[in-house]
Protein backbone atom coordinates (compact mmCIF):
# COMPACT_ATOMS: atom_id res chain seq x y z
CA UNK A 1 0.00 0.00 0.00
CA UNK A 2 1.00 3.37 -0.83
CA UNK A 3 1.02 6.44 1.65
CA UNK A 4 -1.36 9.11 1.06
CA UNK A 5 -0.96 12.28 3.33
CA UNK A 6 -4.00 13.72 3.33
CA UNK A 7 -5.52 17.47 5.24
CA UNK A 8 -8.77 18.26 6.14
CA UNK A 9 -9.91 21.67 6.56
CA UNK A 10 -13.32 23.14 7.79
CA UNK A 11 -14.46 26.32 6.62
CA UNK A 12 -17.79 28.66 6.85
CA UNK A 13 -19.39 26.68 4.02
CA UNK A 14 -17.65 23.80 3.33
CA UNK A 15 -15.21 20.97 4.18
CA UNK A 16 -11.97 20.59 1.81
CA UNK A 17 -10.06 17.17 1.47
CA UNK A 18 -6.26 17.98 0.57
CA UNK A 19 -4.49 14.87 -0.60
CA UNK A 20 -0.72 13.80 -1.87
CA UNK A 21 -0.81 12.45 -5.50
CA UNK A 22 2.52 13.45 -6.92
CA UNK A 23 2.84 11.95 -10.22
CA UNK A 24 -0.57 11.34 -10.40
CA UNK A 25 -3.56 12.06 -13.02
CA UNK A 26 -7.11 12.48 -12.61
CA UNK A 27 -7.38 9.71 -14.70
CA UNK A 28 -5.49 7.79 -12.08
CA UNK A 29 -7.64 8.35 -8.85
CA UNK A 30 -11.28 7.12 -7.78
CA UNK A 31 -12.93 9.50 -5.54
CA UNK A 32 -16.76 7.74 -4.25
CA UNK A 33 -19.07 8.46 -1.54
CA UNK A 34 -19.94 5.04 0.39
CA UNK A 35 -23.15 4.51 2.36
CA UNK A 36 -24.21 8.49 1.99
CA UNK A 37 -21.50 8.80 4.91
CA UNK A 38 -18.13 8.01 3.33
CA UNK A 39 -15.94 9.89 1.51
CA UNK A 40 -13.27 7.32 0.00
CA UNK A 41 -10.26 7.73 -2.39
CA UNK A 42 -7.97 5.28 -3.82
CA UNK A 43 -6.05 4.59 -6.81
CA UNK A 44 -2.58 3.24 -7.62
CA UNK A 45 0.93 4.68 -7.77
CA UNK A 46 3.07 3.48 -10.13
CA UNK A 47 6.69 3.61 -10.48
CA UNK A 48 7.03 5.01 -14.17
CA UNK A 49 9.93 2.99 -15.99
CA UNK A 50 8.09 3.86 -19.67
CA UNK A 51 11.09 5.67 -20.95
CA UNK A 52 14.14 3.59 -20.72
CA UNK A 53 17.28 2.59 -22.51
CA UNK A 54 18.46 -0.62 -21.49
CA UNK A 55 18.81 -1.56 -17.80
CA UNK A 56 16.81 0.23 -15.11
CA UNK A 57 19.20 0.03 -11.44
CA UNK A 58 17.46 1.44 -8.72
CA UNK A 59 20.23 2.92 -6.63
CA UNK A 60 17.52 5.12 -3.67
CA UNK A 61 13.93 4.25 -3.45
CA UNK A 62 12.34 6.58 -0.78
CA UNK A 63 9.21 7.16 -3.18
CA UNK A 64 5.56 5.05 -1.63
CA UNK A 65 4.56 2.91 -4.26
CA UNK A 66 1.58 1.04 -4.78
CA UNK A 67 -2.71 1.12 -4.36
CA UNK A 68 -3.96 3.36 -2.20
CA UNK A 69 -7.23 3.97 -0.48
CA UNK A 70 -7.93 6.25 2.23
CA UNK A 71 -11.90 6.30 3.83
CA UNK A 72 -13.65 9.18 5.93
CA UNK A 73 -16.97 9.72 7.72
CA UNK A 74 -18.52 12.65 6.40
CA UNK A 75 -20.53 15.01 8.65
CA UNK A 76 -24.21 14.95 8.50
CA UNK A 77 -24.35 18.63 7.06
CA UNK A 78 -22.63 17.27 4.05
CA UNK A 79 -24.03 18.16 0.73
CA UNK A 80 -23.44 14.85 -1.01
CA UNK A 81 -24.82 16.11 -4.80
CA UNK A 82 -22.33 19.16 -4.53
CA UNK A 83 -19.49 17.36 -4.08
CA UNK A 84 -16.56 18.16 -6.62
CA UNK A 85 -12.38 17.02 -6.94
CA UNK A 86 -9.99 18.35 -9.08
CA UNK A 87 -6.22 17.60 -9.42
CA UNK A 88 -3.35 19.52 -10.17
CA UNK A 89 0.45 19.67 -9.60
CA UNK A 90 -0.23 16.22 -7.72
CA UNK A 91 -2.51 17.41 -5.20
CA UNK A 92 -6.30 16.32 -5.00
CA UNK A 93 -8.73 18.86 -3.88
CA UNK A 94 -11.85 17.69 -2.40
CA UNK A 95 -14.60 20.30 -1.94
CA UNK A 96 -17.64 19.04 0.14
CA UNK A 97 -20.12 22.06 0.81
CA UNK A 98 -22.18 22.01 3.66
CA UNK A 99 -26.05 21.98 3.49
CA UNK A 100 -27.59 25.40 4.57
CA UNK A 101 -28.54 24.90 8.25
CA UNK A 102 -32.42 24.56 9.13
CA UNK A 103 -34.27 27.94 9.91
CA UNK A 104 -33.12 28.76 13.39
CA UNK A 105 -36.01 28.34 16.00
CA UNK A 106 -37.27 31.46 17.48
CA UNK A 107 -39.83 31.92 20.27
CA UNK A 108 -42.76 33.97 19.70
CA UNK A 109 -44.76 36.76 21.71
CA UNK A 110 -47.68 37.73 20.42
CA UNK A 111 -51.37 38.99 21.49
CA UNK A 112 -53.91 36.71 21.40
CA UNK A 113 -57.59 38.44 21.54
CA UNK A 114 -59.86 37.94 24.31
CA UNK A 115 -63.78 38.24 23.25
CA UNK A 116 -66.74 37.17 25.61
CA UNK A 117 -68.36 39.42 27.87
CA UNK A 118 -69.09 39.80 31.90
CA UNK A 119 -65.60 39.88 32.60
CA UNK B 1 11.64 20.96 7.79
CA UNK B 2 9.21 19.28 4.69
CA UNK B 3 10.00 15.49 4.13
CA UNK B 4 11.00 14.98 0.20
CA UNK B 5 11.11 11.37 -0.86
CA UNK B 6 13.59 10.85 -3.90
CA UNK B 7 14.33 7.51 -5.81
CA UNK B 8 17.56 7.50 -7.70
CA UNK B 9 17.75 4.98 -10.63
CA UNK B 10 20.51 4.63 -12.78
CA UNK B 11 20.52 4.32 -16.60
CA UNK B 12 23.27 2.97 -19.10
CA UNK B 13 23.51 6.39 -20.68
CA UNK B 14 22.13 8.43 -16.93
CA UNK B 15 21.45 8.76 -13.82
CA UNK B 16 17.66 9.84 -12.63
CA UNK B 17 16.48 11.87 -9.69
CA UNK B 18 13.02 11.85 -9.57
CA UNK B 19 11.63 13.47 -6.31
CA UNK B 20 7.78 13.89 -5.05
CA UNK B 21 6.95 17.61 -4.80
CA UNK B 22 2.73 17.72 -4.71
CA UNK B 23 1.15 21.00 -5.07
CA UNK B 24 5.02 22.45 -6.17
CA UNK B 25 5.21 24.21 -9.33
CA UNK B 26 8.79 24.72 -11.20
CA UNK B 27 9.42 28.19 -10.06
CA UNK B 28 8.94 26.94 -6.35
CA UNK B 29 12.26 24.70 -6.55
CA UNK B 30 15.80 25.61 -6.63
CA UNK B 31 17.99 22.89 -8.04
CA UNK B 32 21.51 23.45 -7.72
CA UNK B 33 25.20 21.60 -8.13
CA UNK B 34 27.81 22.57 -5.22
CA UNK B 35 31.73 22.39 -5.45
CA UNK B 36 31.08 20.33 -8.97
CA UNK B 37 30.48 16.86 -7.03
CA UNK B 38 26.57 17.76 -5.04
CA UNK B 39 23.52 17.78 -6.10
CA UNK B 40 21.32 19.92 -4.16
CA UNK B 41 17.61 19.97 -4.55
CA UNK B 42 15.75 22.72 -1.96
CA UNK B 43 12.41 24.71 -1.47
CA UNK B 44 8.62 25.35 0.52
CA UNK B 45 5.88 23.72 0.66
CA UNK B 46 3.05 26.14 1.89
CA UNK B 47 -0.21 25.25 3.14
CA UNK B 48 -2.42 27.11 0.39
CA UNK B 49 -5.14 29.10 2.58
CA UNK B 50 -5.39 31.71 0.10
CA UNK B 51 -8.88 30.79 -1.15
CA UNK B 52 -11.20 30.82 2.12
CA UNK B 53 -14.37 32.12 3.68
CA UNK B 54 -14.25 33.38 6.81
CA UNK B 55 -12.66 31.55 9.25
CA UNK B 56 -10.08 28.25 8.19
CA UNK B 57 -10.24 24.80 10.76
CA UNK B 58 -8.10 22.52 9.86
CA UNK B 59 -9.62 19.11 11.29
CA UNK B 60 -6.88 16.88 9.88
CA UNK B 61 -2.94 17.78 9.47
CA UNK B 62 -1.22 14.79 7.70
CA UNK B 63 0.94 16.32 4.36
CA UNK B 64 4.05 17.63 5.06
CA UNK B 65 5.03 21.38 5.06
CA UNK B 66 7.95 23.52 5.59
CA UNK B 67 11.39 24.24 3.97
CA UNK B 68 12.84 20.98 2.63
CA UNK B 69 16.44 20.37 1.23
CA UNK B 70 17.89 17.23 -0.06
CA UNK B 71 21.66 16.73 -1.54
CA UNK B 72 23.26 13.91 -3.08
CA UNK B 73 26.85 12.95 -4.73
CA UNK B 74 27.41 12.59 -7.74
CA UNK B 75 29.06 10.05 -9.14
CA UNK B 76 32.56 10.67 -11.10
CA UNK B 77 31.08 10.45 -14.47
CA UNK B 78 27.88 12.67 -14.22
CA UNK B 79 28.13 15.20 -16.75
CA UNK B 80 27.48 18.52 -14.94
CA UNK B 81 27.21 20.65 -18.16
CA UNK B 82 24.15 18.86 -19.26
CA UNK B 83 21.82 18.29 -16.02
CA UNK B 84 18.13 19.09 -16.80
CA UNK B 85 15.22 19.23 -14.65
CA UNK B 86 11.71 18.92 -15.18
CA UNK B 87 8.56 18.91 -12.88
CA UNK B 88 5.15 17.60 -13.93
CA UNK B 89 2.14 16.28 -11.96
CA UNK B 90 3.81 17.49 -8.81
CA UNK B 91 7.36 15.43 -9.90
CA UNK B 92 10.16 16.67 -10.41
CA UNK B 93 12.79 14.78 -12.27
CA UNK B 94 16.08 15.42 -13.11
CA UNK B 95 18.28 14.27 -15.65
CA UNK B 96 22.11 13.95 -15.23
CA UNK B 97 23.69 12.46 -18.89
CA UNK B 98 26.91 10.09 -18.08
CA UNK B 99 30.16 11.35 -19.61
CA UNK B 100 31.17 9.19 -22.64
CA UNK B 101 33.71 6.64 -20.89
CA UNK B 102 37.39 7.26 -21.74
CA UNK B 103 38.59 5.20 -24.94
CA UNK B 104 39.57 1.47 -23.82
CA UNK B 105 43.17 1.05 -23.74
CA UNK B 106 44.22 -1.48 -26.29
CA UNK B 107 47.94 -3.41 -26.37
CA UNK B 108 48.70 -3.25 -30.38
CA UNK B 109 51.20 -5.35 -32.28
CA UNK B 110 52.81 -3.98 -35.36
CA UNK B 111 55.57 -4.47 -36.60
CA UNK B 112 58.56 -2.19 -36.81
CA UNK B 113 61.30 -1.80 -39.69
CA UNK B 114 64.74 -3.35 -38.85
CA UNK B 115 67.48 -1.37 -41.26
CA UNK B 116 70.91 -1.87 -41.43
CA UNK B 117 73.61 -4.21 -42.55
CA UNK B 118 75.68 -6.64 -41.84
CA UNK B 119 73.43 -8.55 -39.61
Amino acid sequence: MATTAVDVKELASSYIFIADMPGLKHSDIKVQVENDNVLKISGERRRDDAVQDGEVKYVRVERSAGKFMRKFNLPANANLDAISAACQDGLLTIIVPKTPPPDIYRPRTFDVNVTGSGC
